[in-house]
């Protein structure tokens, strides 16, 4: 992409609400768009990182066997009733009436709704377990949105559902949903801590939420630190494998948010020279509640006596669009964001420092294509701004590298490369460039 | 995809309500299932043709040079107050009041949205043409939804905005997009006519819809046949060319809805073996309409002079879930759908008459994994259900090829191949399964 043909609003004074890193990069890497309070225009540079995550997401799911649909956004307030919920929620549910002045609602989260689907369509024990995701934005009308999206209105989530017939096999799933978390977070850069929760709004047994470490967390949480040493999931895994000792692994070590903290339990079960207390930014959630919604929505399967049971439920969400500003959170310097390679919405930026030199832009032009030919993603700084202003906004935007075309590319037939996180330069001849970038 | 994995509800019956071929067989496929009036929830195979199809429009636009943004579903009313349209819409426009009583809506168009994300950012006309699209969920509150996700209440849409410097700058964008949208629906296996078309809400000068001909269509039109004979792009057309001639050529024939018809223009211009005069389905709509948005919202640019004028605009929708619909009304037969490749859900349907038999399961279990290995995207029916099941299932959900593994496969090391589409069958070495799929 030729950052000429790119719309990247980037600023130069930081907003004057922006408190938190990620709010601030976002907003001045030209990422995102205030549209109303805690709701956000999500821009290309944005947008690609938003897609990169949720296909990351995406691909965890579909290897775990969880089936993709897309529920609708506005639900009708009917199965919120019949469930029970539609009372509870209170003022954070967006609460629409239609031109029928039918009661309707912007789903906040979808347990009724999927449990609707399972219910029409699953009779058999046969046919469980059942395990449905999908990737829809949701609305919590918070009371004080605030830091960009990490706490927003409107924003993105992938939840799942899975449907069994007994605890037993409830427990299963759980495991390997719990897995393909910790899999799901590895791939994307962090290293994300599963720790016991208290399970909310949304009902249950059983229930760990998943923390990334940060200064500017909402939660304060106590864990052992050998608990960091274990979050190493095999690639090849294969979710049809007994995952029962990985997760009990995690059990082994104490890991709890203030909601579940136990000081008691802290000094006892922890050496002292292993104690972490620090804040933490959630950036997944999963629970088992048994037939909490199955059974006043009346979800039942014939088992194996012919006998009518409810079905054993989970459900089991990652904020898609918060993890970009958690990722950004745990990764960046003064000078703007360090985006991990595997959510980077470009691998380079090429920066042309002569930009209106006809060879230089020709030669530029050439590592351009060559780019494009081996495939690497590549923002190309064409624009006719100062060297000054071309470096910070390449920093800014946080591509893992730059390839620097300057004063002596021309005669020299070389560029810079240099490492976004480390700064070191590298003088590379322009014929090994995508050698060197592939073999980074 | 093994169907034993795979959550396909499909129906014996169909459902009363359903008037359409799309509608009734998107319900049987178990594509869809309805939420509430109007609104559906995407089921795994309904939603892999979607994205499909989002897919394919999306590259298009990116060919075209269109930057992807997301904009959010809910709006601040102001900015609809600013354009003067927020009185205008009616009751199609869902309006919302959020806890802080703050009058909010779900955009059914984005207009407005957009014209303040441009104004924000944009203050020169060296920025220009800047051209920006999103694929998002829309809501309009239509009092008689009907017709399933063809006339559906939340629907998915590609809306394209562009802002140029003046009148002339503003046409070439605009036959960019009308060339771009014919490839598009042609990519789609569709033949859709360019019609000169009414501004309706949108509002502005100069508007095309894209109609498909089919009986269920809710528009009248009449055509000159021979215009069918045009629609025929470029695969790898430069959007950079000038393109007045592909669209000017377009208007030497006649082509109209309903209400832009003239009997008297229709009767003079066509001769009478070349009229036609038939139902279509709107696919999409394209509009230019100057500065009606950009004077009221004061987006303005700078001119080389350095006078700050109001940009030119147009917007170009795609009904993207409406096109899923379109597609099978243009395409289906009394035993279901019949997908084109370019969106079929899969490639091939490998049906295991014998999926009881060790022997069978490990040939189809082997045929599938060439399948899988050759990157041709399978559905593999390995149920335990009776041959006439399997058949009318896997014609009614309509993949191009179907792998029939029958009583003389084991002994004959052969299969069955049969064209969706034709019907034709052909007796194919179980060796040669590979070659044969990819040469047709």
């Amino acid at each position: 992409m030729k950052l000429s043909n790119y719309f990247l609003p980037v600023l130069k004074e930081t907003p004057a609400d922006a408190e938190i890193a990620s709010h601030k990069y976002m907003l001045r890497a030209g990422m995102i768009s205030q549209s109303s309070s805690g709701i956000y225009s999500w821009l290309p540079l944005g947008l690609k990182v938003l897609k990169k995550i949720e296909n990351i997401v995406r691909e965890e799911q579909d290897a775990a066997g969880v089936n993709e649909i897309l529920m609708p956004t506005i639900q009708p307030a009917d199965i919120w009733k019949e469930s029970g919920r539609y009372d509870d929620y209170g003022k954070e549910m967006l609460r629409i009436n239609d031109r029928q002045d039918r009661e309707m609602l912007y789903g906040p989260t979808n347990e009724e709704q999927v449990t609707d689907i399972f219910r029409r369509s699953i009779k058999s024990y046969k046919e469980l377990p059942s395990l449905l995701y999908h990737i829809q934005w949701k609305f919590r009308d918070e009371l004080r949105p605030r830091f960009g999206i990490m706490r927003g209105r409107e924003f993105l989530m992938k939840d799942a559902y899975s449907f069994d017939l007994d605890m037993d096999a409830s427990r299963t799933t759980y495991n390997k949903f719990f897995v393909c978390y910790l899999k799901t977070f590895e791939r994307l850069g962090l290293k994300a801590i599963p720790m016991a929760a208290e399970t909310g709004p949304i009902g249950g047994d059983m229930s760990h939420e998943f923390l990334i470490i940060s200064d500017t967390g909402e939660s304060d949480i106590y864990f052992d630190k050998r608990i960091l040493d274990l979050i190493d999931i095999d690639k090849n895994l294969d979710y049809e494998n007994d995952l029962s000792t990985i997760v009990s692994s995690y059990q082994d070590f104490y890991a709890a948010a203030d909601d579940k903290h136990s000081e008691e339990e802290f000094e006892k079960s922890v050496p002292k020279e292993f104690k972490s207390n620090t804040k933490g930014i959630e950036v997944g959630h999963i629970f088992n509640f048994s037939s909490k919604y199955s059974e006043p929505m009346k979800a039942n399967v014939l088992n194996s006596n012919g006998k009518a049971v409810p079905v054993h439920m989970g459900s089991y969400g990652i904020g898609i669009s918060r993890l970009v500003g958690a990722i950004i959170e745990s990764s960046h310097d003064e000078n703007g964001i360090i985006w991990p390679d595997s959510v980077a919405p470009f691998a380079v930026g090429l920066i042309n420092l002569k930009a209106k030199d006809k060879d230089a832009i020709a030669m530029c032009e050439a590592v351009y294509q060559d780019l494009i030919s081996a495939e690497i993603d590549c923002l190309y700084d064409n624009k006719d701004d100062s060297a000054g202003a071309k470096f910070s906004r390449m920093d800014l935007i946080g591509l893992p590298k730059q390839i620097i075309f300057g004063n002596n590319s021309i005669k020299d037939s070389t560029v810079e490369i240099k490492d976004r996180k480390t700064g070191h330069t590298e003088l590379v001849k322009i014929s090994e460039i995508v050698s060197k970038i592939n073999n980074n």
